[in-house]
């Protein structure tokens, strides 16, 4: 299973009026914990690139069953569940004490060869390497 | 039709090392339009607290068919497609110029009892007022 | 004189728990501004990088005498005061109903040779072209 | 001396088209640090808040010598440098494997009176004594 966790504690510029995270800044969450996920198959962002594809989002779904406050402290999940054709990466956000989950979501992305600018309607060869899976 | 429309220009400080906005950033372009519908009806985030209901985003979705890049003017439409149980919003932003529809999505709210903390589980008397519509 | 001014509303997603646009967004507010007086000049940034530079702030100042709330409409006004070493761009935010001064400030910028990486000591002969200016 | 040291890694999300961090986010990493130093001294946001004082950012000044990158784990020191009728936070942001300096600055708060918003000309007896000195 591919997957990686990264701790963050909620800051104060990320805390609205309502005195919760607000809901967009979930999104930087997740792309922490992509990061994670990312760097431990050695095909992070710069990797991607330099193999000649960017892989951006198409698709961002964000459930929220529970706020966050100021200061909590948090682990954001993410898993790599799906790789043919496009990359879906789900994710999980739970309190660290309570280990109670607060939010959960996924992300699509799909390769685009940067030099063409063309969307590739089956992930490429490097993915699968990558993965240590067979195509 | 309950629905509004803002026009923004892609600020250079939402664009990343792809040369386009980056996805998170969307959350936010929602939420200008967002407000826009809810000044419309007289129920902005203002007048959902002085009326003793908060109404935070449980779901958020967002598809990214086109990019969108520094400068780029666009226009992000919000339409109140449910009011019933819960509040659903759903969003569209286009290219000023051509037309051409760049990103759709939307974002469920329910309401919350501020003093008690808790959810209701359809929305409360208020909303329907505002909407003109009986429940 | 080159400035040049805009309108803005402080968004709901800018505001802090302390109810006010939290202090680091006014970098965005500037940069805005600062956005419309580089294209009254046919200078914005994507002419800078297309000229062969860069101009990466070096220095921001702000001072923020009066704090700005969620919907509030305001001023933000650039005008560059230098330009022979270095360009420095001075901002003030004023408040659109009463023009009172809620915001001042400054940036820093110098021109950086993107092809060298080698800081320029004198600003290029193009800005002083685009200023409509003898060095 | 009161001061305090974070450790960051510049996310994708504050990178901007020239590939550096862009020069806002630092505003975030400044506080970063101020809220560690500030938690030292067991007076934090929240502590503030319940001592029935904010402190808002009324000077925030910041210099960029050097840029940083996409993934660059840099350290982010604050230190409490006046107190007596305002408070002011030195702040010194430098690479984590060079030690090399990138950033320095402050920021410059005052206390307001929770309750009546007064301006206080004098720092009141609560930060004296979380600094453990005599006024």
């Amino acid at each position: 299973m591919h997957e990686a966790e990264v701790e963050i504690t909620i800051p104060f510029h990320d805390v609205d009026m309502m005195e919760v995270a607000w809901h967009g800044h979930y999104a930087k969450y997740f792309e922490l914990a992509r990061c994670a996920v990312l760097d431990s198959i050695d095909y992070n962002y710069l990797q991607m690139k330099e193999s000649g594809y960017a892989w951006p989002v198409i698709d961002l779904r964000i459930r929220y069953p529970q706020p966050t406050v100021f200061g909590q402290t948090v682990i954001a999940r993410a898993k790599i569940s799906e790789w043919e054709n496009r990359l879906k990466i789900d994710y999980e956000i739970r309190d660290k004490t309570s280990g109670k989950r607060l939010t959960r979501g996924h992300t699509v992305h799909v390769a685009v060869d940067i030099e063409t600018r063309e969307m590739r309607m089956e992930s490429p060869a490097i993915l699968f390497e990558k993965l240590g899976v067979t195509p």
